[in-house]
């Protein structure tokens, strides 16, 4: 029996309330001897994992670098090696385009082609009211082709999105970019027969966009790349009983959360916002999953420093969340984002849990080393959601 | 390959001896601050976790909070998610029914019911004697049905086994018991095609029974629940080539150990008769099971006082163990109980190793939070067996 399976038979729903705050990316590496975590002053966090019991864990297995779909597929009880999710769905998905089970959708970039060759594989950043009128204009004046409907949906800046709609397109597609510039366009090429048509349908696309918009200054061609299908996955509701909810701010987060049956609460930017969020639909589910970009983004800049503030300044945000009295607490990060290294790492999350059966541990900071000696112990991120429901009374006994 | 394959291939016959002491559910959580383990004063037990190393194991996996079968299946090398056991099947091996391979067993309740709902589903705790006595008159006025055979087996007080002997009896059975008082009682219900021949010979019963009994002021009805067969699981012997023993008070801890093919050394209720048993056959078998069964019961009582008083009644008796110079000794739980739920619980269990080759970490006491710090780290309960048969040099090497 596999957990998924498990899940099904001994979840059961109640009345209790689990919010899992995602500090995206927060592990990291000493600069001078200390982590971020150890660097920050984060009074409210060190309560918080002085009340908790701590460990750390992998997000897919040691060793093993995720991308944010993984990490938190993994976090959200998904085993992340069983469900691969492609980029170009969680990006429709997060950017509120509408995906059906006979859609095919990539993540596109417009583009600066001369001479033959990719002069700019962002198009110079087009403003992104740039973007939506030529997302407009192709929507109108593609040529049409029998059996297959196509729509392209504008992002921020270069981006957007793509979707093929026609029977039997096959999400196995290599990426349409040549992922630098100086180089030419590149075709999709199918990666397995069933994709013939699929590849077929894409590479005329291409074509006629780069015909179409062949008077345009900067935007003049698309690569195309993370072919994807809507993925067959049970939702939340499903495997657990709960009625989930997303508060997060990014396409991404939102467009994952969308397609594991959360209920997503879309929010600004500012962190103030996630709480206000939280306090506002506190009533209507019994899990919240809360994502906190900043940890990730300053990581991924290098910057040391400006990651410590992002965690100091969530940390007074701490308080509210406690106000609401959730009957189990986690605080973790989908994967580590060390500064020193720019990127996702394979390192793994410190994570606290808050719960009146938690028990007790030793530990008193919120941090990796700290965390790597609490009664948790180290475990598989896949383990998170099982440990919160049973805290959260939601899970029956196996077996007599 | 998989671990019992593994089994298979590297174990080894040795005179070397092991001891799995069993303290059921001892693992608890803090009522001011301590658990019952932190509370008890245990100078034994303590001494052997200096001695030894240390970890804490999750039955099942994290989270999961397992019954007493798939818990010790688990501590037994048998991984829970794949052997699944009726409480049948194992209350009737426990009890010293013979069951076969054509025989469907299940649990039943003499219960009383008045114009046609279940006024006491215990039939007011009849005494056992009496319990016998309508047994040995069900068994004698039952009519006979060609091509099956039945019989009932009495328990304690108002519990007794039902045998149901007959070709192609499927287990796919839901209970014949409505779980509540002032409803009426319920046929058993096919789970599948394949039980419907085993249904109507088990509702039969349930009617004939009523009818035998009419005239019985209390046990006038019978409840059934935990309809199961003879599950096909190799023996310890097959597996691992011990000899193993179980020295065990309770029928369900006897009928597991039955039917993994231990010998059972059934004992009192005492604890000074687990240790006397142990010493009796100490020459006849190099893997000893001993089930501590209080450390549970009061755990599920929410005593902890009482909790704290049976690990302290324990303690006094490991000088007579170590006297007998196991070559590996640990000392564990299935699962936890704390007295706080009153239930078994997810959390995982303190373990402690004592063997020559078993290397030194720095825990001190036998407690929760000290041996979640121990060089065992934190691991699941199907990993016990492969480590107990390592310590004693019963397996060989993996590979060349």
């Amino acid at each position: 029996m596999e957990w998924e399976d498990l899940a099904r038979e001994l979840s059961q729903q109640t009345d209790s309330k689990i919010v899992l705050l995602v500090m995206d990316g927060v592990g990291g590496l000493p600069a001078d001897g200390k982590s971020e975590l150890e660097a920050a002053r984060k009074p409210h966090l060190d309560a918080l994992a002085k009340a908790a019991v701590c460990g750390v864990s992998d997000p897919v297995m040691m060793g093993i670098t995720p991308g944010s779909g993984p990490a938190h597929l993994a976090l959200f009880g998904y085993d992340p090696l069983k469900f691969q999710l492609g980029r170009g769905i969680l990006e429709a998905l997060g950017s509120g385009v509408e995906v059906g089970r006979d859609d095919l959708v990539a993540r596109g970039n417009f583009a600066t082609v001369k001479g033959g060759l990719v002069a700019d594989r962002r198009a110079g950043r087009i403003p992104t009211e740039e973007n939506a009128r030529i997302c407009g204009y192709l929507n109108e004046h593609l040529p049409r082709h029998a059996g297959v409907e196509i729509r392209v949906f504008p992002g921020k800046e270069h981006r957007f999105v793509a979707r093929f709609t026609a029977e039997g397109l096959s999400d196995a597609l290599s990426d349409a970019d040549p992922q630098s510039e100086g180089k030419a366009p590149i075709p999709t090429m199918p990666l397995g027969l069933e994709a013939s048509k699929a590849s077929e349908v894409v590479n005329r696309f291409l074509a006629d966009v780069a015909a179409v918009l062949k008077g345009e200054a900067k935007a003049n061609a698309a690569l195309l790349r993370g072919f994807s299908k809507f993925p067959s996955i049970p939702t939340m509701q499903e495997l657990f009983k709960l009625r989930p909810a997303a508060v997060a701010n990014y396409p991404m987060y939102k467009g994952l959360a969308k397609l594991l049956g959360m209920e997503v609460i879309g929010v600004g930017g500012e962190t103030a916002d996630l709480f206000d969020a939280l306090e506002k639909n506190w009533a209507d589910h019994d899990f919240f999953y809360v994502h906190y970009k900043k940890t990730d983004s300053t990581g991924e800049d290098g910057k040391f420093d400006a990651k410590v503030a992002a965690i100091e300044a969530l940390d007074p945000f701490i308080p509210r969340l406690l106000a609401l009295k959730p009957d189990v607490l986690v605080v973790t990060a989908d994967h580590s984002t060390p500064s020193s290294l720019k990127c996702h790492s394979w390192h793994p999350n410190p994570f606290l849990l808050v719960s009146p059966t938690a028990g007790v541990d030793d530990v008193a900071v919120f941090t990796e080393r700290a965390c790597a000696k609490g009664l948790l112990g180290r475990f598989r991120s896949i383990s998170a959601m099982p440990l919160m429901l049973a805290h959260a009374l939601k899970l029956q006994k196996y077996g007599a």
